[in-house]
């Protein structure tokens, strides 16, 4: 009893603590760029391996074993799903994905600044769907830095019903709904699209998400995974794509030992643009549709992926920074750049089901879209040039690791 | 007797003539270009209302009626088709369009190329289908002029098998085709967009093509005309857009009194990014599948509506191209041209079809694209600007005649 009243005042104290950092955040939005309106001021605290609730009235606190250790301090912006939900369902894993893209979300934006120039930060951005009751997202946005050129790390946790179009490409995909039912779905996931400046930085692309589906009886529930990180460098550096697929290859090795093996190859026959006859990039890991296996296996198998992102990719930031660029280099990454717009545009499956959403929020689904891109008519880089290097590796994707 | 002898040494002093032209415009040619291999140095004449046809041997002459003066020594380059089957079908419709569509390219071509400065031409692009008894088609880029960004101008003439895929979309459209056929589809057409460097010129569109269909045995035929010209402004004059419309709805006037006001709903339609809720410009005429009435009568509409694009778009180029800009109007400009990627690479059917066509020549279709475009997180220009007010027109379609 004793114990439970220290946490409760614990409790109290770190809620006070973070009402004033999320004011703190809230000022860094722009007022045009908010549609949430006013940010919740109470928040889920899961710490030192307790979890610690505060409820909207801040008089119930319980505590309960949680499994990692977060701060919702340092998010970019509350979560999604209110306070009393995520409380009423600490192990349900639509609040564990929430939080873990929460997490992941900040401490990426947080590294990304740290590579900026002083002053350059992220703008966040709180938005509610339509029909607020379907949720939102948080995307954070970062624009004409010195480092980056366009930075976008979007979190969306939504409900929604599944348009008869939707319905159809899960089929297609495999998934078994009568006809007959109307669905809705659950959605949490974390997606990001680093565009830097420099052409000798990579961009990065990571998504990790989880779905549910049910129809309007809660019955033909569905769930699964899906995600991966792929790098889309403008010249070749092979230290850099060894180095980028070895620290994912050690996230996989922690899981399954053909992880990493099959979704690289998932990598490079997803990230393909058939009409130009190559890759976006040089691949990375890919995986969709993951069910196969306990739900809690596969959380800490995509947490292990999305703990990878930073030390997969920063060193690459500050390697090449601050390299030397020509404008024929600077030309180049511009045209590629296009080739990334095309891929996105017309290839994403995550582009398309947001089109194909009902009301979908797209400033934050084309976010992945570059500041810049170009078009010439038949550029073709002559053989032998760092040019043509990369495009050869485009066509005919490598083993790294 | 005699007058034929007297044709004949006309039809040899013409194709000599062209023959020296011939040489001339592959001069333009670069040939990392290239892709036809040599020109055919003879060509079909069809003049003042007689046609005069010199086959390879140069002996044979031929008088007959048709419809317009068409001198190829003024084409970009030689037709696609080979000459004795032009020659074998003067009046076939497959004739007649590719005669049509290769004079409207030449004379778009000079009419902008009269717009540039001095020794600014197009690049003139001969290219053969993978499989060279597939046809081909002529592409005309001008990029990086001093009035144009980027303008292309292709002509396609192509017979190929129809893809399962085709198939099935042509079926969609309300094409009968049975199912247990396979089919073979002939196509001719001319598409060009043109994005000029200042903001206050709109880039312009247009595409006139004539379809034909049919099973392996020769059966189930079908036959259409589709196309369309539509602007897409980034400073709205009302003037230039009234100008714009009232030319096409001239040539649509000529022909049905019905055709403008239902071809240029068709077009609000058609160019409509359900996404953004916005169209992609202030619209034109635009139709597909034109079949209802005699081919020749479509014809001659359809070579109306390509006659009408230099008086509709030419006078707003003059009027423009040297107006002052400012940066934040160049800049308005790129995310416009955002926009226009978005529209071309996710909802143009003809892009579409396209990329749905096996060994399709996607730099050909892709010419569309500008030069450079612009994407920022949540751009919204500010209520009573000129950004705002074209953005409330491509919202809410008017009627300008």
């Amino acid at each position: 009893m004793e114990e439970a009243k220290q946490i409760s005042r614990m409790a109290s104290r770190l809620v006070r603590g973070v009402a004033r950092t999320m004011t703190t955040v809230a000022a860094v939005k722009t007022p045009r760029l908010t549609r949430a309106g006013r940010y919740i001021s109470t928040s889920l605290l899961v710490s030192g391996g307790v979890a610690l609730y505060a409820s909207h009235q801040g008089s119930v606190a319980a505590a309960q074993k949680a499994p990692t250790t977060i701060d919702t301090s340092k998010f970019m912006a509350p979560p999604i799903t209110e306070l009393s939900v995520l409380e009423g369902k600490p192990n349900d894993m639509r609040t564990k994905m929430e939080l873990m893209i929460m997490r992941i979300q900040s401490e990426f934006c947080r590294a990304l600044e740290g590579e900026e120039g002083a002053g350059c930060k992220f703008t966040v951005d709180r938005w509610r769907r339509h029909n607020p009751s379907e949720g939102g997202g948080v995307t954070c946005v970062l624009q004409d830095g010195k480092t980056f050129e366009k930075a976008g790390v979007n979190i969306t946790v939504m409900t929604a019903p599944l348009s008869k179009e939707l319905q159809a490409s899960m089929r297609a995909r495999g998934k078994k709904l009568p006809e007959d039912k109307k669905f809705s779905f659950f959605a949490a996931g974390i997606s990001s699209v680093i565009h830097p400046r420099n052409p000798h930085v990579p961009t990065i692309h990571f998504n990790y998400r989880y779905f549910e589906m049910q129809d309007e009886d809660g019955n033909n529930k569905h769930w699964w995974f899906g995600g991966g990180t792929d790098l889309t460098p403008y010249y070749l550096d092979e230290g850099d794509v060894k180095l980028f697929h070895g620290v994912l290859k050690s996230a996989c090795d922690r899981h399954q030992p053909d992880y990493y093996s099959r979704f690289k190859k998932w990598c490079d026959d997803y990230f393909f643009v058939k009409f130009r006859g190559e890759r976006r990039g040089v691949g990375g890991i890919f995986f969709d549709d993951l069910e196969d296996t306990d739900p809690e296996k596969m959380f800490g198998f995509v947490t292990d992926c999305a703990d990878a992102v930073i030390p997969s990719y920063l060193p690459l930031v500050k390697k090449h920074k601050n390299d030397a660029v020509s404008e024929e280099e600077r030309r180049w990454q511009l045209l590629r750049r296009g080739r990334y717009v095309e891929f996105n545009l017309v290839y994403d499956r995550g582009t398309k089901f947001g089109f194909a959403t009902p009301n979908a929020r797209i400033e934050s689904i084309l976010m992945s879209l570059p500041l810049h891109a170009r078009w010439e008519y038949m550029h073709q880089p002559a053989p032998g040039t760092p040019e043509y290097k990369i495009t050869e590796v485009l066509k005919n994707p490598k083993d790294w690791v």
